[in-house]
């Protein structure tokens, strides 16, 4: 038995991926064609990988395509393309997990401790204000996704006072969780440090906007590396230049590059990074990849498949 | 039932553990009076809080004393004293463990993710380069006392690759673990990042000098939340002009407050923190003091109890 898999990702990806994922299909014992170039019979694809700027736009004649695995944890640009009908796979690469909780830590750190004052303090001045401990520190991470709970996991670990929100509830043993929209405003009020990693959808469009800024206790700080338009750019400027936000550090915007025109290049109580907190590392990701294809040709149920009522 | 403690450590400290006290006293349930200067009835004291330069000598009087509770760690100024006679349990705080924990962690992620340079890349320029995976970082903790461990520890669970170094050997099972002096090259010939936690004794008296500062890798960063003497100053300055060292980051000095003319304060390749890594805190100190006196009040053993036979 050999599978048919189409690479229909976006082409500047194939240098980077053609090894590890035909090195992690014969780790998994899978025997398979990896096709770089489109198939002469679309019917006969059996998996398709995808990324955004991938370069199908009508799936509608791989007629035995058995999944569409994306190389990204977001799908919004493919899930509502009225030509999928195949079970689409959303990516949760360990790599991309780890790289996003070594990035939010680091910055929940860098609050919690006042680093950036403390660097810029390097003016023979001794003065002690030792940080609260972590413990004392209410930590809200929107989204309880894979990245989400690995996050909120990894600073409940350092002991800091971590609040959960979802949409809907979830069960997370080592921190409080709350849900909908109650549960938004309760967590708002208390967060001093707010993770946002919710994934894009119409519900979470502009999710954080001058009213649920204004939820925030001052002085809380905003730290985005979930999608740029959880965040309504105009209202989160108005709450910094108020002092109400104290700080955000932002790592994905509605337009990437982020313009270097845009207000939060320039803004001190912005720090940009420029969509680093997590990628799919190809090693990673290739395995994932195979790990899937071998459980639908074990006839497993897919992992991470998405919903596209829920729209992830 | 309310009992009688008597804060008869040094008075200086009056100020700062006076609220704290009462506050994780009324947390834990006690109803106490707290009483700051010697009672009139030295009998009806029921707990009595002591450090060093405290203001008892003579613990005879209080023959209904149930235990004394020393703020400090070290109860060797007190333990030999022929008066007392009541149980004496020195602090454990878990606040000075954390704290340190918190700020390896910050700091070491700061390095790891490369915060400096992209706190001063806030230009309008979209440059990415993530960093590698904590799992490909190598980092070095010399020291594996309780500070050390924890910090260790802390670090294997974010993945990094950490290296413990120790006089004598230690078993550690997260990481690998190095001892003695040929152990001790090999950490530090690896060390990406070098995190210093042993003590200052005659054998430690500037482990780091010039020698073993070039047994580092080229480019590796050094953190210094130990002892300040540990490092030979004038050695890691020169490592760092010549840019061996990439950066250091200070937190205790040979003299404290570090001299505001020390070239430290000044170099563009090091960051002093004003020893504010860990501390015990009143915070977190009163709420052991409060769980050791509801203990004692509801027939448990003390924590932390000294057996005088042993001194600790």
């Amino acid at each position: 038995m050999s599978v048919d898999i189409y690479f229909a990702a976006n082409p500047d990806l194939w240098p980077d991926y053609a090894t590890p994922l035909r090195d992690a299909l014969r780790e998994a014992g899978v025997e398979a064609e990896l096709l770089e170039t489109p198939p002469r019979d679309p019917a006969a694809v059996d998996y398709i990988i995808y990324s955004p700027d991938g370069v199908i736009e009508d799936f509608s004649p791989y007629t035995g395509c058995k999944a569409v695995l994306n190389l990204w944890a977001g799908v919004e640009k493919i899930v509502n393309n009225p030509t999928l009908t195949q079970p689409l796979c959303r990516m949760v690469d360990y790599g991309l997990t780890e790289g996003m909780v070594e990035y939010v830590t680091g910055h929940v750190l860098r609050y919690h401790l006042g680093l950036d004052a403390l660097l810029a303090a390097q003016n023979g001045t001794w003065n002690q204000e030792p940080p609260p401990l972590a413990r004392d520190r209410k930590v809200a991470v929107l989204g309880l996704g894979a990245l989400g709970r690995a996050c909120a996991d990894a600073l409940a670990r350092l002991n800091f006072n971590v609040t959960g929100w979802s949409r809907t509830p979830r069960d997370q043993s080592q921190i409080t969780c709350h849900a909908g929209e109650c549960g938004l405003v309760q967590t708002l009020t208390e967060a001093e440090i707010l993770v946002l990693l919710l994934p894009h959808t119409p519900l979470t469009e502009s999710l954080l906007n001058a009213e649920r800024l204004a939820q925030l206790p001052r002085g809380a700080v905003v730290i985005n590396p979930g999608r740029g338009a959880l965040i309504d750019d105009e209202a989160l400027i108005a709450a910094l230049d108020s002092g109400h936000v104290a700080h955000a550090t932002l790592d994905v915007f509605r337009t990437e590059p982020l313009p270097a025109a845009h207000p939060f290049w320039a803004h001190p109580r912005v720090t940009v990074t420029p969509h680093i907190a997590a990628e799919t590392r190809p090693a990673s990701a290739a395995r994932v990849i195979a790990q899937n294809i071998l459980r639908g040709e074990t006839g497993l149920p897919f992992l991470h498949q998405v919903d596209p009522g829920q729209g992830y």
